[in-house]
């Protein structure tokens, strides 16, 4: 069982392996990404991972056979588990608990070859359906506070396996950055009386210049002080702060426009590693919260620097991100 | 002049170029660093950089030119300006103000060869020396408000020239992270009456499992709740929060533990690239703060993925902090 600690002095948990570590010989050559063949992603080798938890089939296709589109599996080597009980106790001046939660892969296509930018729109959608039904599915258990959700998008951005897919992490506590987001929307929130997501969209909206693409129901911005170069936020611009409380058509929407911004970072970036993370509201905050607002952060990893921003919290960013919108926004997909 | 921006959520600062930013095509393939013959940081090449601030030099040689034994120069690309005023605006739901600092580069060695766990430990202590010196004479400037000190070791951790150098760069705001620092080391303070990072030196030299190597004033240690995988702080044994305030015999005490650290690391995992940072008290607490602890903070950068942690704030540690120390302790060097 893994660890959750937390640091005493700025309260960040952090999940911390305690089976058997990882030495220092297997950080010096990182193993490759397993390439076709013998990935058990790929359609035909279902008995490769733990039987799977949901799939989308064909009609008549026997579970953990061939025949479906998107497939939830547990991960086979999880950084957290869901048997057990929190067992929160302090050491000294520190504090800690059991790794209780979950972590599954959403295994995005059958077809090695596919890449979220090549998948079809409706794909897509039943990959935001596959994620709304795993939220829906965990919120029922009561240990758990977050669920995070997130894809490693090539080496470079820490994906392990090439075969395209995501991860859901369910956790028992609020990751630090979350947390941040649900407090600082709040104090704008209780001094304006008016959701601060809401206010960014209709001034970007207004002022245009790092609009990255839009439709009727969402918009993909540049944001203003993005901490890393071209990095791109999809919000929807209707109030809502559970990812799970959307309405299909939205669904429908927000996989166009997604689809639409991962394109067009293939052709201006050509193909770029990246990472993208889903901000929703913590699970106990099934009625909708008047100060958040859902949505999409996606960063392309195009730079190396890494220790230094994560000692500081203080980053540098060589692209103004009205220029990356511009490239984004212009590029002919 | 570049900008620093506010994220309006968050409340985190960023550095944006303006003038000309960073291109899509400048990411695809980064530029090598620059290897010995042509180094601006090697000695004989001293006009390849701007006129040096300070040098420690031989008795009789004049600055620029060859004898100096550690060398502090304006950055050439630098990310801020010492010229202007700050002219702090709003833009409708956003703040920024221009980019006023400093960007300074201190090289460590005339030689190119050289790397932190290679010169000497008197060496070492000039070093630190010139880290106070340069803090001492930037703290004048009431423009500024955090003087961050760090160093990217090899290509991996963000350095773009391989010649042995620290940076510094004065802020006219708190980075975000300090900022975190401050706020829940003083909230511990309030409470207890205590200085949290007393109380961690305290723990650690009494549970010892965690303790990588140790002297008289000060203590090198592996986290309790560690964000990566063998990270490393050093922190004084005495209570201080602004490393300029210590005595002769601290920085004597520093450089011996530093470079045994350092040398430990190199050991353990082959010459890793590495981050560290120097986190002391912001500027205008130039009387010692009860609550707040100055120290370094060393991270070994052997894990690629950055993006997700960047987004949520959340890390995934595969070694416990127990068994790197472990390893670093009983290195043979």
């Amino acid at each position: 069982m893994s660890e959750l600690r937390k640091d005493p002095i700025i309260g960040r948990w952090v999940i911390i392996s305690t089976e058997r570590g990882k030495r220092p010989s297997e950080f010096v050559v990182p193993p490759p990404p397993t390439k076709g063949g013998s990935c058990p992603f790929c359609e035909g080798n279902e008995s490769m991972t733990p039987p799977e938890i949901i799939a989308y089939r064909e009609p008549g296709t026997q579970p953990n056979t061939p025949g479906w589109r998107i497939r939830v599996v547990p991960n086979k080597y999880p950084a957290l588990k869901i048997e057990g009980s929190l067992g929160r106790v302090g050491e000294g001046v520190y504090d800690k608990m059991n790794g209780v939660g979950a972590h599954e892969v959403i295994v995005e296509s059958p077809n090695h070859k596919d890449t979220l930018s090549t998948i079809s729109t409706n794909r897509f959608e039943e990959l935001l359906w596959a994620y709304r039904d795993r939220i829906i599915d965990l919120k029922k258990d009561t240990r758990l506070r977050y669920l995070l959700i997130f894809k490693n998008h090539g080496e470079a951005a820490g994906a392990s396996l090439e075969h395209t897919h995501t991860q859901l992490i369910a956790l028992p506590i609020i990751p630090k950055r979350v947390a941040e987001e649900l407090d600082g929307s709040l104090e704008y929130f209780n001094y304006k009386e008016r959701c601060v997501f809401c206010d960014i969209v209709r001034q970007e909206i207004m002022q245009g210049e790092r609009v990255v693409a839009e439709n009727q129901d969402f918009l993909a911005v540049s944001p203003y002080a993005p901490k890393s170069p071209f990095e791109v936020w999809i919000l929807p611009k209707f109030h809502e702060s559970n990812f799970e409380n959307s309405q299909k058509h939205h669904y429908e929407n927000l996989a166009l426009l997604f689809s639409d911004v991962l394109k067009r970072m293939d052709k201006v970036l050509t193909f770029p590693p990246y990472n993208f993370i889903l901000h929703t509201a913590p699970i106990k905050d099934s009625v909708s919260l008047q100060h958040y607002h859902w949505h999409f952060e996606i960063m392309p990893k195009l730079t190396k620097t890494a220790g230094f921003e994560w000692g500081s919290g203080f980053y540098i960013n060589p692209t103004p991100p009205e220029e990356a919108a511009t490239f984004l926004r212009e590029a002919k997909i």
